[in-house]
Parts: structure tokens; sequence; C-alpha cells
């Protein structure tokens, strides 16, 4: 199975070293919208422009796209969904639906399978919400993020006025934590649930408690937030404040039985993550495999986490799995 | 959809109160070896013979196998398989393939589809090692059961003579899950991961002594683990070891990364259960649910928990799958 990559930043990066942990996928080249002999990737693949990609038909069996979300995959996996088998994390939740279509209209025009918004949110933690509610339909879902950097809103920081870096990490509160593991039903709103931490690196001379006060009162990021927001140097930005890691867990609280005799039920299921692109990355590779076997099957058009058969990311066979894993 | 139970112990019990729970199921029937006018079912559901079984075909869509896996299912999901959809809890791992096999078959003469080996572990605990494996292909499982009664320890224990009754509990040592969860890989066997609590109620004037060495000292079963001895009244037994909840977890810890710079990542799967039959019956009857949607699409024969994808157990559409939980 050859597989190329769109993109080589963090993502593409963790793309590039976990297929090497697989044996049945080969990396056949990474493409760039950079000049390609600036990049230096860490293994012996060849570095292609964006303009060589439309050879590739034919050669590559599964395009990875590493690109971000706001602005690069929503025109990027529709495009090559039409010549390509293609896979994306794509992760704006209140515009999936329509990625969703749109890449499903071109995997079908072209024959191809894609598969999108894979990783961990969306991704794995999707697929728990599914089980969890299909399985105990009367209970209530608690997602919980962190400790880790949001990307959103370190950006959304950083378009202050007078900001020069910033990032935030979203901090899960552990007692209210707690009291979802003892499968208590907590009925507080979902911004008390976390803490936001900032730390912000400013121009020289600026009103800090300025500052302070926009990103505290940012409506949707940081209003209905406890958060806390501290002033430090670009130096100790770089040295202190650089981790990829995060993490998160997802449970389902839920009771069966008889109304006059109910049993309570926890599903926890937690991610500690050391590098979060590598994780994501790691999963995409897996379910780049699935794409594969799909249309090798015959099978055309978007399929999202929630359509693939666990058995498709497995390497092995089915009389395998049964007797290995089942 | 319409869905029956073969078996009315815990489990079948648990089935009639999960299917109440569905929108999108009714339940015709309870089937029973005993005479139907003992039972005395928690709805207002019918309770037929064994062989009012015959009559269903064409009236029940799926049904869902209640029996023991020592003696019942072997020989009853291989026989309706052929006549109905079918679907049970098989937990002898040693023994999945060939059970697999038999009941494959018949499914594929009657045209109807089967699901073995649904419930916890076997079923949501396997799953949960193929998708670990399958993201984080370097890297270790570990399994912990418990707290909780194990059928098959207690069963062995009632076997010795002089032994009126007797419970295990098979219970996770805390100091190796916490090292597990740090992301520690833990080297020790997997018996030393487990105690087991050993609850007996035993003839008057028997010789303790002898009875405590020969269930410490039973092959496979005890002598290769930190095994404890109490020996109780009957009434001591019903009333304090009476329980039916369990759980466990499952744990991925996996490395990404290049040789030379690997990070570390943690996946944990945690059930916490206060009723173990409510549980494992809750799981059936949403995998009740993909039975009977994978046969109106026109497939046959035998399926895992591996074959199923995700959004075969849940009642909603694709398109709000996408749109509220993805």
């Amino acid at each position: 199975m050859k597989v190329g990559i769109v993109g080589y930043g963090n993502l593409g990066k963790g793309v590039e070293s976990a297929v090497q942990h697989t044996k049945d996928m080969e990396l056949i080249g990474i493409f760039t919208r950079r000049n390609p002999a600036c990049i230096k990737p860490k293994t012996n693949v060849k570095i292609y422009t964006m303009n060589a990609i439309e050879r590739m038909v034919g050669i590559i069996d599964v395009f990875i796209l590493c690109g971000g979300s706001a602005k690069d995959l929503p025109k990027q996996t529709k495009m090559l969904a039409k010549y390509f088998n293609v896979i994306d994390s794509y992760d704006v939740h209140g515009n999936i639906y329509n990625h969703f279509k749109e890449v499903d209209s071109a995997s079908k025009s072209g024959k191809h399978i894609s598969i999108i918004s894979i990783g961990w949110d969306p991704g794995l933690f999707s697929l728990q919400r599914l089980y969890g509610q299909a399985i105990l339909p009367k209970g209530k879902d608690y997602t919980f993020w962190g400790k880790g950097i949001s990307q959103g809103h370190s950006d959304a920081i950083r378009k202050i006025d007078g900001v020069l870096d910033a990032r935030e990490y979203t901090i899960p509160k552990k007692k209210i934590i707690e009291g979802v593991k003892q499968g208590k039903n907590i009925d507080v709103a979902k911004n008390l649930y976390h803490i936001r931490e900032c730390y912000v690196v400013v121009k020289n001379g600026i009103d800090t408690k300025k500052i302070e006060h926009q990103i505290k009162t940012m409506p949707y990021y940081f209003n209905d937030y406890e958060t806390h927001v501290h002033f430090i140097t670009q130096t100790e930005m770089d040295e202190n404040y650089n981790q990829l890691s995060h993490g998160g867990s997802i449970f389902r609280n839920g009771v069966t039985g008889y109304d006059h005799e109910q049993h309570h039920h926890t599903i926890e299921y937690t991610l500690k993550l050391d590098s979060n692109p590598e994780f994501t990355a790691s999963v995409l590779v897996a379910y780049a495999r699935a794409a594969y076997r799909l249309q090798k099957e015959g099978q055309t058009g978007c399929r999202t986490i929630f359509d693939i058969a666990p058995c498709y990311l497995y390497e092995s066979s089915r009389e395998e799995l049964i007797k290995k894993l089942l």
C-alpha cells in the first residue's frame, strides 16, 4: 500500500514516522507548497511540489492530508478526493457535515474512497460517544480536554493588538472529573468543567491590565470560563511552554434496569498523549489502511469514523483477529 | 424490529429491561426450557416453551440468546442460526473460533446474520484491544478485571468435596494499575496483576485447612495467584456476597516517533458496572440492532464485534450522527 503526505508540519512529520511502524505501507512522497529544497525529512522520502500530485495517479493509493482545518483542508480534500483515496483530520465540528457532503460527491465522481475528521476529537472521542450512547441510551456524556494547548484559543489571544505570542492550556477541573468517575451526575454547565490558563508575551510598555481584561472578556473563547493570564518573556515561552502533549477523557454515565431498581454504570475513555500530532497521525495512518481496503472492495464515497468496521484498521486476517484479540 | 429472548436467567432479565429503553424494538416473547407457568417476567411479555420457537419464523427478527457458554450456546446458537438472525455472548475465549465457524455455516445456509461473543470481555474489551494495537502498533496491552465475581473460579471451588457454596472475587492490584496509568511498562507476569479473594461455605466439621490448601494449589485457577480464602456461613454469603457488580480496565501503552525521540501515549478504557448481566445485556441489544440492519442489506453469515461498523448500533440516521456526535 503506497502512501503520500500532503503538508509537512507537525502532523505530516507524525505521519512520516507512523508509516515506518507499519509492515504493509510504503511512504512514496511528501508534497508541499514550500520549496522542496528547504524541507529536510527525517527519513529518505522524496519531497515534491504540489504540482507533482497530478502525476501520482496510479502510483499513490492513499493521500494523507496534513494541512490545517481552517484554510487548507476545505479546499484540498475536496480537490484531491476526485483523483485519489484521501483521508483528513478536519476538525471544525460545526462545519463537518458540509465538508462531508462536498468530499462525498467528489469521491463518488472519481470512484474513490475518502475518510474525513479522523483523529481523537473528532475521531476516537466521537466513537466513544456513539458506543456509549448506543449501549447506555439512558445516561449522560462528559467530555474533558487537557491538560493541553488549544490552538484555537492560542490564536485568538495572538490576534489582540500588542500581543506577540500566546499559548492557552485547557485544564479539566479535578474535582468534577472525580465526581463523574464515581458515577455522579454533574449538573453544571460545560464551561465550568475547565480552566483556561493563558501564557502571553506582549510588546514592551504595553498595559498588561488592559490585555488581561481583553482576554478574560472575549466572548465564546474566555468570558464564560475561569481564565488565568500570565505575562512572560519570549524566552520563557520558548523554553517552558512548547510541549505538544495533550489528552482528555470521555465518560458515559448511564443506568439500566427497571424503574424501581436501577443500576449505574460508568464507561471511561482516557487519553494521555506526549505528542498530540504524532498520536493524531497514528490514528490517520490506521484509517488510511481502511480507505485502501474499502476501495479494493469496490466501495466509493466519503466515510466517517462511524462507518468503518474496526477490522479494516488491523493488519492481520479475520481468523487471526478472532483467535488473538477476541 | 421484533426481538425474542432465549433463556431467562440474569442475562435474559437484563435484555428484557434493555429492550424497554429502545425506541425501535419490541419484545415478542421469552423462550424457556422451564415450565412457562413458573416464570414471572418483569414486563407483560409472553412466555413460551422452546418448542414454540419454530413457529416464530417470519415473526421474530432477532433472537438474543441468553444461555450459558459452557453448555447452552454451543448448541443453541448453531441450531437457531439456520432459521433466524441470532446474537450471543459466547465467552470461552479458547473455543470462539470453532464456535464462529459452526455458526457461520449455519447462518449462511439459512441466509441469516449471526453475531457471536458480544459483551464486554469478549466484546468491548476486544474492541479496545484492536483499536489500541492498530493505532499504536509499538506498545503493550494490559487488562485488569474486577473487582467482581468470576463465575468460572467460583464454580471451580464449589466442585471441591465438602464445599457447599463459594464466590471468588477477582481484584486488580492498585499499585500495578497506577504504574500502567502513568505509562510505565510493567514486566511482571499476568497472574501478579490480580488478587483472588475466595468466600467459602463448608459442611460442618470439615477440615478447613485442607480445603484452603486444595483451593490455593488448584492448577491454572489459583496456584499462580495471590489467593485469600475466607470461611463464612451460608447466611453471610447470601447477605453480603451476592452483588452482580463488576468492571475492569484495558490499557494500551505505546510509543510513536523516530527512534531517537520517542513519545509515550496511554489509552485507558475502564468500566465500572453495578450489574454485570444488565450491562452485558445492553451491549447485546445494541448489537441486535446491527444484526437486523445487516440482514436487511442482504448480508449473511456470522459476524464478530470487529466486523460491525459502529453506525449500525445507533438508532439515528447517518446525517444526525455526523451532526450530533462527530
